[in-house]
C-alpha cells in the first residue's frame, strides 16, 4: 500500500493505488479548501508533489503523472503505486470571526415582535408520583404514566429511555415531586425528560438559521421566550464549497456526505457551545430547536441525498422531515430535543424563506402586492399577498457575506459596513462595527463603497477604475487595478476589480429576479407597495446606495423594510409559538415556485444588471439624477 | 496528578489523588475481576504494589496506607498523591466458550413449536411510487408517503431518519418499485427502511435470552420463522458479579454502570456477529429483536439505576420498556430496530419467565396444578393453571451453569454432562458435549457427578468426601479432599470440597423455594401434576440423578419436562408471533409474585435442603430406596 504524508502537517496514511486524494486526505483528518467542491475550478487545493507520483489531471484537463516538483490540483488527483510526499500550497484560511452578537443575529422584527400565545415545542407538567409500595407491585414508570394519565387527557403516555435512566433518581429525591418535559400528538404523549421539582434547570430552545455561508443561533428561554444569548460564524462546510451547487457536487465523492454532515454538525455546535459559555446552562436542558435552511443545507444536516435537487426535475428527497431527534444527529442538545424544521417548498426555496416570512406583513397584505427578497448566497424572492405567493430563486453567490471578495468578511466586529469616499481626494471615511480596528469589509461596506466608488467617477458603469480619474488611492499594478481601503502599519485592505465583479454578479442575479418575477405576475417594478429585505450585510443596509448599484429597484426608498436575518427571527417564533408554527405550514402549502433557469429572457435581464446600476439607465431615474450631480458613471 | 501504571500490561494512566482504583483501572481499558461487585469480599482484584503507595483498607477492613511488596484489593483501594507502579495478580479468566451452537440456545419447544400467525414484530409492504415531475411539487417522501396512505390504513405515516437517507437512491433504483420495512400503532406507521424491489436483502429478527451468567441469541429469518443461526456465551458483566446483587452493588460506583452497560451490548454484539458470520447477512437487514431478561439484566442493558430492585420496596424503575431503538443503545442491528422487551413481574421475576411460559403448557391447565422452575444464576419458580399464577424468585448462584465451580464451565462443547462411577473402584466414565475432548463440566454433569459420589457412598449427606472408603480417584491434601475426574497428559480435572458445597446451595436453594411456594398455596408437592423444567445445564438432565441430589421433588420422574433454554424459544416465539405477544401481556398481568426472603420458614427449608438429598429422608423415599441398594448416604 502507498503511504501517503502530507505537509506541512507531516501526518502519513496508507492508501490503495487509485485513491481519490481528497479521500484519502479526509481520512487522515488533513482539511484541503475546495470552495468548488472539487470540481477543479477553484485552484484553491493546490498541492506540490515533493517526492513519489501522483495521477491526475492539469489544470487544462490533461492526464498526467505527476513528479516531484509538479503542481497539481489535490481534487483531480489520484494515489499511484508509489509513496508520495506532498506539500498543501493553500492552507485552508477561513476566518473564525469573533463569535459575537452581530449582524448575523440581527432581526428587525418590529412586524411580528410579540408572541401572543406562548405554545413552544414542548410542553411541561408537574406531578407528584405515589411512593414505591411492595404491595401494589408497580414499578416507578408504571406510577408515573398513571399520574401523567390522570393530568393529561392522553391515553398513550411513554418515556423516552434518557427519561427513564433518570426517573429512579429524580422521583425519590423530592417526594415524588417532578416535573416532565413532554411532546404531544394526537392522544399520546412521549415524556422527553424528567426532574425532581426542586432542581429544576430552566427549559431552553434553540432557534437557527442554517445558511450556505454562515450559521447563526438564538438560545431562548422556554418559559418566557426571551433570548438569552446569540452567536453566528461561518458554516464550516465552506472549505468544500462557496455554494450550494459545489456543496452537493462534492458529496457525490466517496464519505463526503458524512463529511459535510459532521463539518456542519461541529459548526452548529461550536455555536451552541458559546451561547451556553454566556448563560451558563447545561446542554441537556436545551429541549427543542427550531431549524431553518434551504433544502440543500438540511439535506446535507441530515446527510440525505442531495444528487438530485441539482438535477432535473430538482426533487429533493424531504421537505419538512419530522420526527428526528438530536441524539440521531449527535447536536448537543438534550438527546431527546425535539427538532422542527421549517418546511421547504422546493429544491431552491427552502424553510429560511417560510421562516423569513413570518417576520414580515406580506402574507396579511390585503389590496397591494409585497416583495420579499433574502439575499444570501441564495437569493431568494417571494412576491404576492394574503390571496397569492410565488417564489423564486437566483444564485447570488457568497459576495454579500464577504464571500469570494479578497478582504471580506462577515457582518461582525471590525468589518466596516459603511464607507464615505471624498469627493476631492477620493480617499474614504468608514465606520467598522463594534467600533473596533478594521479586519475586512462586510455585504453592507461594500454596497457603500461601490456606490460612492461610482457616484464620484472613480468606476464606470463596467465597474472598472477610471483610468483618467488619477487618485491616490486607487493603485495600478500592470493592468490589475485597486481601490485602498484601508492602509496603516498593521493592516492593508484593498478591493479588486475582480471582487467588484463578484459584487456586481451577485447585484445582477438578483435585481433580474425581481424584474422577472414581476413580468410574471404582470406587474410593474412601481407596482410593489413594499420591499422586504433580509441577509446578513450588516446592519445598516442604506437603500438609497443599494439602489445605486442597481442592487434594488429605483423605488421610493420609504417601501423598503430591512428586516436582517429573518429566516433567524422566524425560526425563534416557530420555536415559541403553534400559531406561527401553523401560519408557517400554510405558507409553504399555498406557495408557487416558479424555476427562472428555465426562462429564455433570464440571461438578458441578468447581463443588463452586470452594469452599474444598468445598461439600461432609463430604469433608475433618480440614480440617473444623483450621478449627473455628482459626475459619476462617465 | 499521580500516575498509576499497571502490570503485566503496563499501561500508565493520570488519576486524581483519592480516586477509587477500579475507577482508574476501567478508565484505562485495565480489567480487574469482581466477582463479588467490588464489595471485597471475593478476593479476586488482588494487586501487589510494586512503587509508590495506596490507602487501601486491609482484608479485615483496617485502613492502611499500601506500600511497595504489599497486596491488597483493588476495590477496596484508592490513590493517595504519589505515582504507583502496581501488578495485577490474578488476571480475569473468563473462558470464551466454543461460540458454537450448544446447550444454552437449545430449547425443547415441542409445546409451542407451531407458530399458526406469522405476525413478527415488523411488517413490508411494497408500493411502486410514481417518478418525480417538476410540475407537482412533490418531494420523495410525500410521493411515498401518498402510496402507503393508499395501500395501508393509517394517516400519520413517518419516515426514519435512515429510511430518508436511503429513499432517493432507493425509490429510483427500479423504477419507483420499493418494499418498505414499517412498524404501526392505532393509526399510525413509521417506515424503518425502504430496498429497491430489485434488491432486497431477506428481512432477519433475533430472539436474546440475556441471563445472569449467559446470553443466548438465536437468528431468524422473519419471512418464514426459520431459525438461521444461534449463538451462546457467557455474559461479560460477570468480572462486575456472579450475581444479580454483586452487579447492582458494583453498578454504585462512579461510571460503573456505563461500564456494565457495555460490557453487555459488547456481548451481543459478538454473538450477533457470529450469527451473520454463518448466514453472510448484514446486521442492518435485523429490524427486530425479541429480550427476555431478568429484570437486572435489562435494567443494566438499557442504562437504568438498578438501585432499588435491591433496596426495599424493591421497586425498579420499568417492567416493560418501549420505543426504545436499536441505535440508541448501540446494538449491531438495524439502527431503528425495534426492541421487544418481554414483560417482568416484579424486580426478582423478569422478562425471561413470561417468556419461558410462552413454552409450557402451564397457563393452559384447567384442573391441575404445574410448576415451571427456570434454573439460572436467579432460581424462579411458577405455580398456577389457566386460574392463577404465583412466582417466586431465589438465588441459586452460577453452579449449575458452571460458575464457581473450579473445573466448571457452560454447557458448550468439550463439557463434561454425563458420569457414571464404577462401584468397584471409584472411577469414572463420562460423557463430553459434541464427543470433544473434555475441558470442565457443566450443570447437568455436576448433578449427575454428584449423584453418582452419593448413591456408591463417595461423599456423604453434607457432600463431604467419604475418608474411610478409600478410592483411587480422590486424593487428599491435608484437609482438602477431592475427586479427580479426568486426569490425563493434556488435562486434569477434579471437584472439591468447596464446589460440591456451592452446588448444595443452589439446589437448596431451589427446593426450599418449591416447598415453600406449596405451602403457600396449600397443596403438597406430590399435588404438582407436571413441573416444567428450564436451564441452560446442558441437553440431557437426569431427572431420576437430579433428584437424587434433592434438586427436585421426589415425584413420579414422567411428571419432569425439561425444555432447556425457554427464555430464549419463548423470545422468538414473541419475535414472531402477536399471539403469542398477546398472551405474554396477560401472563405478566394475571401473576402474583411473592417474596419468599421475608418468609421465616425460608431458612429452615433451607438448611434441610442443604443436605443430600435433604435432612428429612422421608421426602424422599424413592431416593432412600436407592441409597439402601448402592450402598450410599451411610
Amino acid at each position: 500500500m502507498p503511504e501517503i504524508t502530507f505537509f506541512p502537517a507531516n501526518i502519513a496514511v496508507d492508501a490503495r493505488p487509485g485513491e481519490s486524494l481528497p479521500v484519502v486526505a479526509q481520512r487522515c483528518g488533513v482539511k484541503l479548501s475546495m470552495p468548488c467542491g472539487g470540481q477543479g475550478t477553484c485552484t484553491k487545493c493546490r498541492i506540490k508533489i515533493v517526492e513519489g507520483q501522483l495521477e491526475s489531471k492539469s489544470i487544462g484537463g490533461m492526464e498526467i503523472l505527476g513528479r516531484p516538483g509538479d503542481i497539481v490540483l489535490a481534487c483531480q488527483s489520484r494515489t499511484s503505486a508509489s509513496d508520495v510526499k506532498l506539500s498543501l500550497l493553500d492552507l485552508p484560511d477561513q476566518e473564525k470571526g469573533s463569535f459575537e452578537d452581530d449582524g448575523a443575529t440581527q432581526a428587525v422584527t418590529k412586524f411580528a415582535e410579540d408572541i401572543s400565545d406562548l405554545s413552544t415545542l414542548i410542553q411541561s407538567t408537574r406531578v407528584t408520583v405515589p411512593p414505591p409500595e411492595l404491595e401494589d407491585g408497580l414499578c416507578d414508570e408504571d406510577r408515573l404514566i398513571e399520574e401523567l394519565r390522570q393530568k393529561l387527557s392522553h391515553d398513550a403516555i411513554c418515556l423516552s429511555l434518557p427519561a427513564l435512566q433518570k426517573l429512579a433518581q429524580q422521583v425519590r429525591a423530592d417526594k415524588g415531586r417532578i416535573e416532565c418535559i413532554y411532546i404531544a400528538g394526537f392522544n399520546r404523549a412521549k415524556v422527553l425528560d424528567v426532574n425532581a421539582a426542586n432542581a429544576l434547570p430552566r427549559p431552553l430552545g434553540l432557534a437557527l438559521d442554517l445558511g450556505t455561508t454562515s450559521i447563526a443561533v438564538q438560545l431562548a428561554d422556554l418559559t418566557n421566550g426571551e433570548v438569552l444569548a446569540s452567536s453566528a460564524d461561518y458554516n464550516g462546510q465552506i472549505a468544500n464549497g462557496l455554494d450550494v451547487i459545489s456543496r452537493i457536487n462534492y458529496a457525490r465523492h466517496d464519505g463526503a456526505a458524512a463529511e459535510l454532515q459532521s463539518n456542519v454538525i461541529a459548526s452548529i455546535n461550536q455555536l451552541i457551545d458559546h451561547c451556553l459559555q454566556k448563560t451558563a446552562d447545561d446542554s441537556s436542558s436545551i429541549y427543542a430547536a427550531s431549524i431553518s435552511g434551504n433544502t440543500t443545507m438540511i439535506h446535507l444536516l441530515l446527510g440525505l441525498d442531495p444528487e438530485y435537487i441539482r438535477l432535473e426535475p430538482y426533487t429533493p428527497t424531504a421537505f419538512a422531515p419530522d420526527g428526528i431527534r438530536s441524539g440521531q444527529l449527535g447536536l448537543n442538545l438534550h438527546s431527546e430535543a425535539v427538532l422542527h424544521f421549517a418546511p421547504a417548498v422546493g429544491s431552491y426555496v427552502g424553510g429560511d424563506i417560510t421562516s423569513g416570512l413570518l417576520t414580515t406583513e406580506l402574507i396579511s397584505t390585503i389590496d397591494d402586492v409585497s416583495l420579499f427578497i433574502d439575499i444570501g448566497t441564495n437569493g431568494e424572492l417571494v412576491i404576492g399577498n394574503c390571496d397569492f405567493l410565488i417564489s423564486c430563486a437566483c444564485s447570488a453567490g457568497p459576495a454579500f457575506e464577504g464571500g469570494g471578495i479578497s478582504c471580506g468578511m462577515r457582518a461582525s466586529e471590525g468589518a466596516i459596513d459603511y464607507v464615505e469616499i471624498d469627493p476631492i481626494t477620493g480617499g474614504c471615511a468608514y465606520r467598522t462595527i463594534g467600533e473596533a480596528a478594521p479586519k475586512g469589509i462586510c455585504g453592507s461596506g461594500m454596497i457603500s463603497l461601490l456606490s460612492n466608488l461610482l457616484m464620484h467617477g472613480l468606476i464606470d458603469a463596467r465597474g472598472k477604475f477610471v483610468q483618467n480619474r488619477p487618485c491616490d488611492s486607487v493603485t495600478v499594478d500592470g493592468r490589475k487595478a485597486a481601490y485602498i481601503l484601508v492602509h496603516d502599519d498593521t493592516i492593508t485592505l484593498t478591493i479588486t476589480e475582480h471582487d467588484i465583479e463578484n459584487v456586481l454578479r451577485a447585484k445582477a442575479a438578483i435585481y433580474a429576479a425581481i424584474t422577472l418575477i414581476c413580468t410574471n405576475i404582470g406587474i410593474t417594478l412601481n407596482d410593489i407597495a413594499r420591499v422586504y429585505i433580509a441577509g446578513g450585510f450588516g446592519k445598516h443596509l442604506d437603500f438609497h446606495q443599494a439602489i445605486i448599484l442597481g442592487l434594488l429597484p429605483d423605488l421610493p426608498v420609504e417601501r423598503f423594510s430591512y428586516i436582517g436575518n429573518a429566516s433567524l427571527a422566524g425560526s425563534r417564533l416557530a420555536l415559541l409559538s403553534g400559531n406561527y408554527r401553523q401560519t408557517q405550514k400554510e405558507i409553504a402549502a399555498k406557495m408557487t415556485y416558479i424555476d427562472l433557469s428555465s426562462d429564455p429572457s433570464y440571461m438578458d435581464n441578468y447581463t443588463g444588471a452586470l452594469f452599474l446600476p444598468h445598461t439600461d439607465i432609463g430604469l433608475f431615474p433618480t440614480v440617473a439624477k444623483t450621478l449627473k450631480r455628482t459626475g459619476g458613471r462617465s
